[in-house]
């Protein structure tokens, strides 16, 4: 098949406008699909990859990587997929299929997995290229129009409670209601669990309430969060910015852990003494694997779980780009394709 | 039953020398039971314990929390115990037996659990009262002489590789190898695992290899540390120094998880983002439940794990206390009642 030509939107040096351009796919190989994009929603690291924050960005770049699109075109090896199948991509767009984290099932930790949009063209574009295992099809019952944000904010809190066993029974604590957080909120409220919304917010306390949490508590009141000691079981950390974590650990019941899936540039600074007398557990966790992210859109067609989105035409993404740097979505941004 | 007196020796003060006391034992209740103690391993906490390290001493304080002695009177309620039976007793001697924790089997992380020497007179005596619930009964194939240590130092190691799920499978590594440490090895050996310790020791590498590491890594090598990146599904840290916990971070292979059971006072400064991509977990554990003390009893009973111990009298317990704070013990000290 000759290579196909797309048109995209990219940044051009680092912090640009976005600024259309028109580039080929390249061969389409073996084990490949070709995505028409419908819908792309616009996560905070598209930002930080257009602005080269963490200085791997490579230029021009077309941003987008909560893609949700039918497939246009299959390579020859491709079996299970088919032209007009409705599918997201996330994160990654191929994996390297042999390494140890690869065949167990873990290929969103595979250390040379690909990312849509480091040296690669992402979703704001008519078209994207994928290796055919890194996407995953969406069921009926997910509504294709808010489905983009499930692909990274959506996988990115859903993959914890799979990876570290959260219970129906768990009192969980939601840090930060924003993109990942609401879908937090609303995932762990599906799951049974009891949920806490942290916000500083008014506004959004009362928003966690209708998305499903019982309970809210003012992430910046540290009185509030000092009485609420040995509360939780579960504590899923959505912010960027340094909190006073020691306080937040005391909030953990004993084998309580806390899940970071935002990322602080500042050292934890974490007191040893609390995790070891109430064997708690801190970690991370990064998006998930194509079997987790068909896992959660099992699971948000079952429960009509959406996030809650702005549409924007792809054409006005960069006004939707600086809705985004302006700290206003509430919750997620969805770029349309016509 | 009237109280019954006992001798054993106390510090009357921080730091103090230890000096022969007699004191009551009080009322036996219903479901306690008294230990006429024959050994009693020397933990680093009974010095901390000493010299009021962590300000929670009474004086005068009888240490020992490695208790192994015979059952010499049982409560009227006590019913799966009797008179002569070969027990252990560690670090707690009592739980509330009501909260969370213990009803759910983690008796050791009960908030009201009684420490055996805090606020109540350990194992460097004749006898020792305790809650029946609180001692395991000693397996056959346990030597009696050198269990003591099991009672702390052992379960201290034993209980992570119960509560976070090491697998035979798995690729571990000691840091520190002492009196926890070597257990740890001798543990995780028999466990099936690929075992790694890391000391700075040339004489414990050595050794290390003696109890079944499969292989050691200098501590202090930061070079030696970095090419280990991505290597180990678990670390277990002994030790009470800082190390540069990132770079230890950086050897645990994705979804890989450090625990520590030896505490530092030096908060661990981790970057979030090795957590987050790897998906990797810090945690920390205590002492362990009577049922997994059982377990490890049980284990160390099929494949013969004792720990290497030094013996002195019991009226030599100033003398084997110096030898601890010299840092001279390979690996554990028991002190033996005639």
């Amino acid at each position: 098949m000759p290579s196909i030509t797309t048109n995209g939107l990219a940044a051009i040096e680092p912090g640009g406008l976005l600024e259309p351009i028109s580039y080929e796919l390249g061969d389409l190989n073996a084990n490949e699909i070709i995505i028409d994009v419908e819908y792309c929603g616009i996560c905070h690291s598209d930002l930080s990859m257009v602005d080269n924050d963490w200085g791997i960005s490579q230029y021009p770049l077309v941003p987008g990587h909560e893609v949700i699109g039918k497939i246009s075109a299959v390579g020859t090896g491709v079996n299970h997929l088919n032209i007009g199948d409705s599918v997201g991509l996330g994160w990654h767009c191929g994996y390297c299929n042999e390494c140890e984290c690869c065949k167990s099932g873990d290929q969103n930790l595979c250390a040379t997995a690909q990312p849509t949009i480091v040296g690669h063209h992402g979703g704001f574009a008519d078209k994207v290229k994928a290796d055919a295992n890194s996407v995953v099809v969406i069921p009926e019952g997910v509504d294709l129009a808010t489905a983009g944000p499930l692909m990274c904010a959506g996988i990115t809190v859903f993959n914890p409670m799979i990876q570290f066993g959260v219970s129906s029974t768990d009192r969980v604590g939601v840090i930060g209601i924003g993109g990942l957080g609401h879908l937090a909120v609303k995932f762990l409220s599906a799951w049974g669990c009891e949920v806490t919304a942290f916000t500083s917010s008014e506004d959004k306390k009362n928003e966690a309430v209708s998305f499903g949490a019982n309970h809210t508590l003012n992430s910046l009141d540290a009185e509030a969060i000092e009485q609420a000691a040995n509360s939780f079981d579960y504590l899923i950390s959505t912010v960027n910015v340094k909190l006073d974590w020691n306080q937040y650990v005391n909030t953990l019941k004993p084998k309580g852990t806390m899940v970071f899936v935002g990322a602080t540039l500042d050292p934890l600074d974490l007191g040893v003494m609390p995790l070891i007398l109430g064997q708690r557990t801190i970690a991370g966790s990064t998006v998930g694997s194509p079997a987790v992210m068909d896992q959660m859109l099992q699971f948000a067609s079952r429960h009509q779980i959406s996030p809650l989105v702005e549409q924007f035409a792809m054409s006005a993404a960069n006004s939707a780009m600086n809705h985004l740097r302006d700290g206003k979505p509430k919750y997620r941004v969805v770029l349309a394709n016509n």
